[in-house]
């Protein structure tokens, strides 16, 4: 990405043709970065914030932090009532909303096009000038456990997987739910979000994402007399955060209750994320995830344990690489009735050895390949699943050169680099999880 | 304990007769904590500084600084040059060292009691007026790094402990190693040390602990005059640490590396500590731990795998629940040869279902409680002992009459209250760990 510090108009940097989309690069005088994605085929347009801080950068004691402070940026500001900003948003005929994740959190609305001024100024007024009070802190934190208790709480397999990503990463804060420990969230005050709000929610922590039917300079131009009024954040610290030592143990999990309703294995590996300028490792492992496990019938997981066995009624597995720091690579095995935990992780390794002997399928791959190029085509059917790839890809590190050439070299997968990252599944950076309704079910 | 704030004559608050020797009590008036244990059987003293910070009270990323930090307390400050203070003790036929911990981190010194006055000012000293250098940092990295080397690294066991504890701590410090992660402490800089340093190393930060044939006035004085004189640190952060979520699923962890030569099984569970003014289920959990697995041939675990049965080498089982947050109470078997580990696991757990059916022998709980006595006994014999005991209680929030009731506490533990805290050991507060030679040796 093009990094300039001019003005406003000096920062307009050069456009490249991604995917199909026009995307046009550029960078405030006060650090901003921003993407535009022009595409003229419907008169809307998405607006998009993203903060480079989620959860994984919150300090110890305040999980949840995060998460909390993005329900109460729709609070009132200096200029702006509670609530304010999602009424005008849908007394425009819009929607908006807002996620928090382990590396960032974004805040997005989609609009008629000429609207855009108005996102703008209002998203801009919350970056800077929120005018929270203590009862918006209680009143938002009582909203959040009450999301917990539905979400997590209520649900096993949320809590069987926050038991498990705590087991799994042992030094770095992606063990910590984004939602936060309900004890933590319970104690969480106004100071503690204050604090993460003025250090994080400032511009040069910031990407600002517009796709859909604008005109790139006149988003520059906008961008300038909005967020570009905004100082920087001389205190913003360096994204260095706690790394995983090396691990040399494999780990196992055993999670039962009496809610759960289909028993099942999960394992998660820690593997190597995407880095700027150098994804092949995370290539390889985003077609292996597909080539186990993907939704296609001939993945080598259904193959070989529900179609040649009648051991599963349903396997999977899957990357996501888009992180600052270690990412995760997951393989499950959901067991027919009258197959134990014990015979379908079995069955599950057996399947592994199979692969690693035997390689992938050249057809198989071609097939995979050609699904992979067919979504390429559907994804840029969606203005807002565009603006997302290039919102998180910026936001832990990547660069809009990394974005485009993702696809090339998931393209440029070969069978021997599936083999080779196959072979980095490493069982002593892992964890497995079996999880059923009781402890005799755990066998 | 005793707190007044006056000068140091009215600090001096009342003694206690704490087992056999004489405890008196006190505080600075900058806030230093006092405690002093007249002995006079030998002209000798022990002279202890207890800091309330260990390896748990350190920010993220840098694992290892309280320890590092602890190496260069050995330095120069503006009056001593490096390694003068353990020359000096030498020349003086004392010893000297120091240890960090979770949860504190303490100097000490025996000397003849006549040189108590140069131990303080020498330990004052570099409380306040440590003189490190950049070179000094790098120095005494490298020794850590070798430390480790020769403790942790070179140890399976020692690795596979502390694996073993980074999954049993989802949330808590406690998981991380008091040395620090190797490549943490790689990291570790002169700013790191220092901010550590001018946080924690503070008179309202520290317990001072004299044992010995002293008078406790004159150590009062002598204690005014010599960190009297140094200030409090005003900016001394409250010590609240996060807190474990509920731990609701059993962990497992699967260790091997050739150079293990015997296998074993050891299962921690997360366990109450002590807790000012409310012991009760922390001396239960200590006498069940002598119950089970203490040094006596009648423990249930050695009547059970070892004398009944031909399973187990060695049993194992304790408790140390002198620290801030949660504590742990562990069981441990290592098998005769032939037999597996899942072996060794399942008769450990009949084992403890058994005790949960029958409880505990009158006549076993009888004898160790005599042997805890003669062990109180025996206690009092070591100056230095007592010592530790006062210094690494007030260091966890315990007051001297907590450490008083202590063995009160221990004898008045019924059969009932042992099974209650057997009931209470939770397998979804646990990791169990299998440790061997080989992934073979895994079974």
């Amino acid at each position: 990405m093009t990094k300039l510090l001019g003005p406003a108009f000096a920062a307009l940097a050069l456009a490249t043709p991604a995917l199909a989309a026009e995307v046009t690069t550029g960078r405030l005088a006060n650090g901003m970065e921003v993407v535009v994605i022009e595409d003229r085929r419907a008169p809307v347009v998405v607006h998009m914030v993203w903060y480079r801080t989620g959860s994984a950068d919150e300090p110890p004691r305040v999980s949840g932090v995060a998460h909390l402070l993005e329900h109460l940026l729709f609070k009132a500001t200096d200029d702006m009532e509670a609530g304010e900003l999602s009424r005008v948003v849908a007394e425009n005929g819009g929607t908006d909303n807002a996620f928090t994740s382990y590396d960032y959190t974004a805040y997005f609305q989609r609009v008629a096009a000429d609207r855009l001024p108005l996102m703008m100024t209002m998203e801009a007024d919350r970056m800077n000038d929120l005018a929270l009070t203590p009862e918006d802190v209680e009143t938002e934190r009582q909203v959040v456990l009450e999301e917990r208790a539905s979400r997590t709480d209520s649900e096993p397999g949320a809590l069987a997987r926050e038991q498990m990503r705590a087991a799994l990463f042992l030094n770095s804060r992606y063990g910590m739910p984004v939602i936060g420990w309900r004890e933590e969230i319970e104690a969480l005050s106004m100071p503690d979000v204050l604090a993460f709000y003025e250090t994080f929610y400032s511009p040069n922590n910031a990407t600002l994402v517009v796709a859909g039917d604008v005109d790139p300079e006149e988003v520059m131009r906008l961008a300038e007399e909005t967020y570009g009024a905004i100082p920087a954040e001389p205190g913003l610290p360096e994204r260095v955060r706690p790394q995983e030592p090396p691990q040399i143990a494999e780990r196992r999990v055993l999670f039962d209750d009496p809610r759960v309703s289909q028993p099942y294995v999960l394992r998660s590996y820690v593997v190597p994320e995407r880095d700027r300028g150098d994804q092949g490792a995370a290539a390889a492992l985003a077609v292996l995830g597909e080539v186990l496990g993907g939704s296609s019938f001939t993945s080598v997981l259904a193959r070989d344990l529900t179609f040649e066995a009648d051991v599963a009624l349903f396997t999977g597995a899957g990357y996501d690489g888009t992180s600052v720091d270690d990412a995760t690579f997951s393989l499950s095995v959901v067991p027919r009735p009258g197959v134990t935990l014990a015979e379908a992780e079995a069955a599950l390794d057996a399947s592994l050895d199979r692969f690693l002997r035997d390689g992938v399928d050249p057809g198989q791959l071609d097939r995979i390949k050609a699904q992979l190029r067919a979504s390429e085509v559907y994804a840029l059917d969606s203005v807002e699943g565009l603006a997302n790839r290039y919102g998180a890809a910026l936001s832990v590190g990547l660069e809009v050169a990394d974005v485009e050439a993702w696809p090339g070299l998931l393209q440029a997968v070969t069978a021997e680099d599936l083999l080779e990252a196959a072979r980095r599944l490493d069982r002593d950076a892992s964890v497995t999880m079996w999880v059923a309704a009781s402890r005799e079910g755990l066998q």
